[in-house]
């Protein structure tokens, strides 16, 4: 057994679904969540910034004592993953491979769609991780950059957002996809209007979700586990406060947040390595 | 006369449309952009960090021997402006006096309205500038945070914009304000759609054309203004590469794109005046 903290980092807030869903599965967990809020979104940024903030950040959730780090953004993990994995001295999870073995579990038709930012539609890693697994495969992918603003601004189900969706998910329906996955981790929040739209025969690959269960199991093999028996605590750390975080960011935990640390980009970079 | 460049500046590639507007009315002037696109946008970010990119920014176009510094950026005129102008030895220009300006010279039933991003609104950087020279104004400011990414989608007349749009509006019809600012640089291209949904009886303030004008009013009364004959250049610098740029640029600077240099954000910080 393992009681030391698993870290956790996204761009922004997004990755706070991912700490939600390990928090719910795993609650004697203690979880330290990094959201780089100064210099979000990574989703219209070049591969090498992404790498080079994924590294700052690691590092500093490794200077918190960290036995594992869940990269909780599609788009770092995206670009930054392998890198991580080579480098670090503690395992390293990403939102992908878990979202791409849920879709080949969940697809009966092999017809499979994906949504998410520019950036981690335009890297074809889900893409090109499902053509691996399973080559005959059809994948229809999307980007869709309006859905974080909307979900941000909390329309998940104003007749504007119904719109936009209904623009971004025509095509999904005329290929009759039967798995749609939502390759971000804002998007959990839409699942309700989401299904609404497309109806019960499209299963939504949730990434928060598949990240937290894979990331169990993963620690269960190498028991790792925490064998703590009370409920833990979750710190959050911010590059920056955006207006409204609260409310916001327990909107996407789904719990009351105590307390918000704030770390400067600055501090980031210059953070040692235990 | 001064045949040095301008600098201008923006999170991103909004201000596009204020080197567009520069252009227009003084095609001798040499320009130099600087987009922020590593950071962008500034619209969620905190005073502090807004002020301290503001410097590295222009002491990146101090190193080009600039004449004076355009910051054609709501966000960072609202909260960096006061500072750049106290540290700097060169004018520098803002986007908020000039809207200001032109919503009051517009204004026939002192009700004007004021949309931006959450940062600008929430700065009242507008409100209190325009209450300061007309107290008896009666203003409504709205944050519009889905509308830089309706922009940058180039869903400019789409039914899911003219709804957001709608939901947006409605309180400024409420209130029967004349004038409407638009104190964002994207905002110029939703002017179409907006005078469609507002009908004309309603003014629109481009902040990136009464910026333009403001500029050339002052280097004209310091005898500033380049006596070159033929047609300048545009230099344009980003911070990082975003996809699509140079379409999504072009649309706003309404001219091809010839030559775009990547400048790192390390080089920013980095730079040294002259």
């Amino acid at each position: 057994m393992d009681n030391r903290p698993l870290g956790i980092f996204d761009s922004g807030i997004g990755g706070l679904t991912v700490v939600r869903a390990l928090h719910e599965l795993m609650p004697h967990e203690r979880l330290i969540y990094l959201g780089d809020t100064a210099r979000v979104p990574y989703g219209n940024k070049s591969a090498d910034t992404i790498i080079r903030y994924s590294r700052e950040i690691s590092n500093f959730l490794l200077s918190k004592d960290v036995k594992g780090i869940v990269v909780a953004c599609n788009t770092a993990s995206a670009y930054a993953l392998d890198t991580l994995k080579a480098e670090l001295q503690v395992p390293v999870f990403g939102v992908i491979e878990p979202g791409v073995s849920a879709a080949l579990a969940a697809t009966r038709n092999n017809r499979v769609g994906i949504i998410g930012t520019i950036g981690t539609i335009k890297s074809e890693a889900y893409q090109s991780a499902l053509k691996k697994q399973q080559p005959e495969l059809e994948i229809i992918a999307h980007a869709t950059p309006l859905l974080v603003p909307l979900i941000e601004e909390d329309w998940l189900s104003h007749s504007a957002t119904r719109a936009i969706l209904e623009e971004y998910l025509w095509q999904f329906r005329l290929m009759k996809i039967d798995t749609l996955v939502l390759a971000c981790t804002h998007y959990p929040l839409l699942k309700p209007t989401l299904t609404n739209l497309l109806g019960h025969n499209i299963e939504l690959v949730d990434s928060a979700e598949s990240c937290a269960r894979f990331v169990r199991d993963a620690l269960a093999k190498t028991n790792q586990l925490s064998d703590a028996n009370d409920e833990s605590s979750i710190e959050v750390y911010l590059t920056d406060m955006p207006v409204h975080f609260k409310k916001v960011g327990e909107r996407f935990l789904r719990k009351k947040l105590h307390k918000v640390d704030l770390v400067s980009v600055d501090g980031l970079s210059s953070t040692q390595r235990r």
